[in-house]
């Protein structure tokens, strides 16, 4: 009999993972059955984007976290698969800060090589996941929509790839539930022009706070006032901006912050990060993490500690992405494929342990991107997942770090060399801040 | 050993059920054990207002879909408990059409009188639920959020009162994923003085686009725009409001309709209804019906004709409310106390055959109305729930639809007869058009 190892999410990490167990089998391994659960109509995850918010079609909460005129935020230097080049896909280099059209290709691109469709079943939300220690096997119940039936089968894998940033953490602040305009999180901004011309109030500061400020301000809102809980940002913001303590209360279209000061304003964006959320999973199979490189009770960062049997993918927060998923997820087959022996459960939460006092001794102003860097080398080690130059790719990041602090709306104008081809990216045909068509078509007309 | 029953949801069905077997035990019967598990932190179901959208802060999806400003849209008279009557409540008569705030004050109040609010287990969301055949019985998996574990239980009857008005029913049009503004579902509705100056567009013609548009009329909307399917509403609109047919499309800021006429506006108000969702039940427990009167495989509108163990409340698009799920709680909790004995699997599905097509033959103007009335009767007979004037209700409802004829935005400064006191509604001290303030200390002045 066949293994058999359900794969939970057909987003880049999940992706990865059919693809890892894909390139085992074309290189003449014989490889365990495997069944992706998707719960969209179509595959590359939080890249999959919709106009929808709240709940689906179908009733299902949305995943998508994206929004119109998204450009990665990040160097595609430093999130290139080892396996499939930026070069080999598009047939030419591009630019290095693609809009989500583009990078969505780029990720299909791959799959659709492998030829793993047919891996997966969509419009299929998992329902209950339970490991039955008689069986020594999981039970996985999930939801073919379309079919409005159940399926309820038993995997000797659970590979959990679902994600961490669909699940937004929504705090309450004094005065919202009488504000007379829009108080939203950033999973459920969509288009800028929404709030054009208005005062924009934006509470966090972290990736979506800079990001979904910086589009409201280049599709022509009023004013963008960020609010803090510990420092400002700091970056060189244009004259509309301020940035302000934490926000105290909020009366009628007033916003009170802690040092005493006040603005009007006309909308509020919660961009106050994420929750890692399984509610299919059993009580004892759950992830409790905070959204750190060092996750809990994940051995490598991979692998349940308390079962491992049940592997996690993606679960750290990231600078590299698609590749340390592709790292994990190259691992994650290789435990299944008994190539790699995992240790005890107490070595195993030992290894977890180490792992969080490494990240939290690297406090160095490049620490964490190098601890994370180091991470995805000893991964990328133990596989046969394309070793590639590693260095090369924190680099990227490096020099994206100090052309942020340059410029917060011109950083994207940068260009970075590939850690795989080694080729230097063009520069795009139009500088960022004037570039408001995000499609794919005009992107690659550089 | 005593049975044990699991109630889901708190809202008005399942606070009626506790409050019925409460009940009971006032009266001497030996009732079963009964858990309610309910997903929010307080109970009142929908009438438990939020401004939140989309998830709430522990990641669950949000169940309220009402609004600032919510008068109910129906008179009082046609909903009241028999058994706790407005003036027991309040002390005095009030006016009709009262506020959210108020119409939650009254829900909670009976409950508190019963003493049942340790029966539930608020912050529990059901996660699964299925009936094991070999044991009888119902396997009850629910997650306690804030101790962060499950509960795995057995039951030996399970009451389905989750709603079918919390999980929305969102078509989409061409050009939604381009449209420069807000698209959002009357679910998501929080705040009308949001559209304050905005040309609002509403796609449906039932309660929420009546009302949802003469929230934002009332709160300064520059106009709005109702595109139906079917047939106009034809209310005497506000000189601001127009009927038109289906949306073709939208281009930028304009949307086209089915005639060929076109509108420029600013926000996209979808009301087009909600779905029956219950993505914690095994697909054989599970409910599918359309939104009407007489629903699918519920004997009596109430027991699940293939499991009588399964009883679901309150399933009904509806009329009478908060004491029809009484009605049907009662019938429900003897139908557990097996004071009441359901037929063979054979005869409930007669039964529900016959229930639809008294429905589908019911086509006058009030034939769907009497109906309901003469549902709401029948089951009333066959438990000790207090008989009422199921006549006078239905008398309040069919002077509700003149009014509502007569002047869309006065017909709640109209009075009804009370079914239970006999007390005539005073009128409210400020016209609805001109009372701004929904807030129960103001309602209450009359």
């Amino acid at each position: 009999m066949k293994k058999r190892v359900a794969v939970i999410g057909a987003g880049p990490s999940g992706l990865a993972q059919l693809r890892a167990f894909q390139s085992a089998a074309e290189k003449g391994a014989d490889i365990p059955e495997v069944v992706c659960f998707e719960k969209q109509e179509d595959w590359g995850g939080l890249w999959n984007y919709t106009w929808r918010t709240g709940t689906d079609e179908f009733g299902e909460p949305v995943h998508c976290s994206m929004y119109r005129y998204l450009w990665s935020n990040g160097p595609k230097e430093g999130l290139e698969f080892a396996d499939y080049t930026f070069e080999e896909h598009f047939g030419k280099p591009i630019a290095s800060y693609p809009p989500r059209a583009v990078l969505w290709d780029y990720i299909k691109g791959r799959v659709e090589k492998a030829g793993v469709r047919d891996w997966i079943r969509f419009r299929n939300p998992v329902r209950w996941v339970e490991y039955l220690e008689d069986k020594g096997k999981f039970r996985v119940v999930a939801n073919d929509i379309k079919a409005d039936r159940d399926t309820d089968e038993l995997y000797d894998y659970v590979v959990c790839a679902s994600g961490h940033f669909s699940t937004p953490n929504v705090p309450e602040f004094e005065g919202f539930d009488s504000f007379p305009g829009r108080v939203l999180h950033a999973h459920d901004f969509r288009d800028a022009l929404e709030f054009k011309d208005q005062d924009i109030l934006i509470i966090g500061t972290s990736y979506s706070a800079e990001d979904i400020g910086s589009q409201c301000w280049k599709y022509g809102c009023k004013s963008v006032t960020i609010s803090h809980r510990t420092a400002p940002i700091g970056f060189d913001w244009p004259d509309s901006w301020s940035e302000v303590p934490l926000l105290e209360r909020v009366e009628g279209h007033t916003a009170y912050f802690k040092d005493g000061s006040s603005k009007k304003i006309d909308a509020i964006i919660l961009c106050t990060g994420y929750q890692h959320y399984f509610p299919f999973l059993a009580d004892n199979l759950r992830l409790r993490t905070a959204n750190r490189l060092a996750t809990a009770d994940l051995y490598k960062g991979v692998v349940w500690a308390h079962n491992p049997k049940l592997l996690y993918l993606g679960m750290q927060d990231q600078w590299f992405t698609f590749n340390m998923f592709d790292a994990q997820a190259w691992y994650a087959r290789d435990v299944i494929m008994g190539r790699i022996k995992v240790p005890s459960e107490a070595e195993m939460l030992k290894d977890v342990e180490a792992r969080v006092a490494a990240e939290d001794a690297a406090t160095s102003d490049y620490g964490p991107l190098e601890y994370q860097a180091e991470y995805v080398k000893e991964l990328v080690a133990e596989t046969d997942y394309p070793s590639f130059d590693i260095d090369g790719a924190t680099e990227a990041f490096k020099q994206w770090k100090k052309h942020k602090k340059k410029g917060i709306m011109t950083f994207r104008d940068h260009g970075y060399v590939s850690p795989m081809t080694g080729t230097m990216a063009p520069e795009h045909h139009t500088k960022w801040v004037d570039a408001l068509d995000d499609s794919l078509e005009s992107y690659l007309q550089t």
